[in-house]
């Protein structure tokens, strides 16, 4: 185990993109947004990614230099293509531009297509809240992946789709709601499978459609579930419309028709907080909601209730004074990419 | 019972509303949105309010004749309020003026405040999905009626805070997703009751926060769970942001804050398609995915997989055929006001 400052992983995560083709600008984007990824806690959305990105820009299906281009606008709304860059690159960008429109509109909805993996979706929702907006965001992957089984359905067919929400608040991060439609989403499943660990009831099916606690049988043709156990056909509509607002508005592939590779085909919309209401006065407002809701006496089994996004603030604040922890077989890989392209004399001393 | 077809029904509840003191372009607006409800299988929005509507209006909790008026105007951005009119009236006004704005500006969001129960959330996306927009709706309950209990926590504390999202299809009915944040809306456990059967695991908790399957305890100070179970911050993050969205942005009450009374304050995203993709192109490609999804092997217990919006497609056909059926107790208040009001005359034979 390596433990790590989070400008740490930034500056080896930005070196090694560089020296794989990236231009500066992208390889700080995509290397601060993993660093703040393992800040947040979602460690599978952090450092790790950068052997999986490494690896794509060398196989073609990441092109470190693509730029995100408005293909189609109106005063609310825009199409971006990504050109398979980076993910990050292309939702940062789309995230400007629709935050920009909402300040001018009051409202934007803008759509991106053809990009690599985007990260972790609550990042541009909490982008959004930075600049005083409401944002809603649909994530699809572009008919590849398909590990989610419809309700009522035997065998996976679409993606884990995650939807994020954010709203500006006075607390310590904004709130940001972002989960994976499937009642998990398939890093979860990995963690419990090399943990030896078996799965909560209802998380998966087996090959032949039936239930599940064995992680080993979601890599046997398995699939995920939908959110929402007996009432699963509540995460399976959201499964379905974030493929329709992520996918299909955005003119990505999609289940049944997929595209050429995977792209995260996303759909955000920003509404600029002010048009509705005094900034300060919102957010004071959702302050109150905070405290209202985590003044619930705890379940058995809970500490206290936590309002959405509190694990990310509290966790930043843990991990920028303690640092993140890496595990030796990633942070080996990542130690091959560096005597690999020769960067090592760029990091300073590592621990 | 009493079988009605949906006519009847619309016409019952037209003349018993005008009797009321409601204008007749109102009264029309909340029979029609009654009997589609019924027509589209979902009894529990349909018919049987008329008695809670019209004891609102002699209440004084509903006034009848009360006109929504735009209070914030932006070019793709308003604020509706309800002056405590009919919810239908108010909901249905907010979202032809979110319709209008998203048709010249490719996006709008609207939101509505001070407005009685506004039915089935799901209608206002269908009625954007026939304009040929995709839609997203956030419904709150003003602070009051909190069943829902948030993640972690062992006392009531939200509403059922339903969520809806359209699209339009080339199928029987648009793509509509429409559900409530908790396991289950709350007039689903009233039918429980009813029946006196239990309820399945995982949906409510009892007055002292433990998991209960007698639908009595939801009664007795017990709370509905958000949707998920295990992963159940998953539900309650929608709830919580469903209150941001549709309470806060609406200015309207919210938990920790109620307002004077219940009040459905909404929020409603409406995007145009065209701007995006050609209409045609874009409904072709949702029946291709919801083709690709149908065409999975049913989980044991289930006949085959149903897109979201499928069951009230088939249930406005079936019943649109069949009729509508009524239990006795909610036919014979109904006649009773139909005496109160003498306007039996007006509704023709009656079954």
């Amino acid at each position: 185990m390596h433990i790590l400052k989070g400008e740490q992983l930034e500056k080896i995560a930005f070196h090694l993109f560089l020296a794989a083709g990236a231009p500066e600008e992208h390889s700080l984007i995509v290397a601060q947004h993993l660093a703040d990824n393992n800040l947040t806690g979602h460690d599978s959305h952090g450092f790790i990614r950068v052997l999986q990105y490494i690896r794509q820009i060398k196989e073609g299906l990441i092109i470190p230099a693509a730029k995100p281009v408005i293909v189609s606008e109106s005063p609310g709304a825009a199409q971006v293509d990504g050109h398979y860059g980076f993910g990050q690159v292309a939702a940062k960008f789309s995230t400007e531009v629709a935050i920009d429109k909402a300040k001018k509109q009051g409202v934007s909805c803008v759509t991106v297509r053809h990009l690599g993996h985007l990260g972790r979706l609550g990042a541009y929702a909490e982008m959004a809240t930075r600049a005083g907006c409401a944002a809603i965001l649909f994530c699809s992957t572009g008919g590849y992946v398909p590990y989610q089984v419809p309700f009522g359905g035997s065998q996976r067919k679409l993606g884990t789709n995650p939807m994020a929400m954010g709203f500006p608040s006075e607390e310590e991060g904004p709130i940001v709601s972002d989960f994976a439609t499937s009642v998990a989403a398939e890093g979860k499943i990995r963690v419990y499978r090399a943990r030896g660990h078996k799965l909560p009831e209802g998380w998966i099916l087996s090959k032949e459609g039936r239930p599940s606690n064995d992680p080993n049988d979601l890599y046997a043709g398995g699939s995920l579930l939908p959110v929402g156990g007996s009432v699963g056909h509540k995460g399976f509509c959201l499964a379905f419309m974030t493929d329709l607002f992520g996918a299909i508005m955005s003119r990505d592939g999609f289940p049944g028709s997929p595209g050429k590779q995977f792209s995260n085909g996303s759909l955000i919309v920003a509404i600029d907080i002010e048009r509705f209401a005094p900034l300060a006065a919102a957010k004071s407002e959702v302050s109150k909601m905070v405290d209202y809701v985590k003044d619930t006496p705890p379940a058995e089994g809970f500490e206290y209730v936590m309002y959405p996004g509190e694990k990310e603030a509290k966790n930043r604040k843990e991990r920028g004074k303690n640092g993140v922890e890496i595990e030796d077989e990633t942070w080996n890989q990542v130690m091959a990419l560096v005597q690999e392209y020769g960067v090592a004399d760029k990091l300073g001393k590592l621990p």
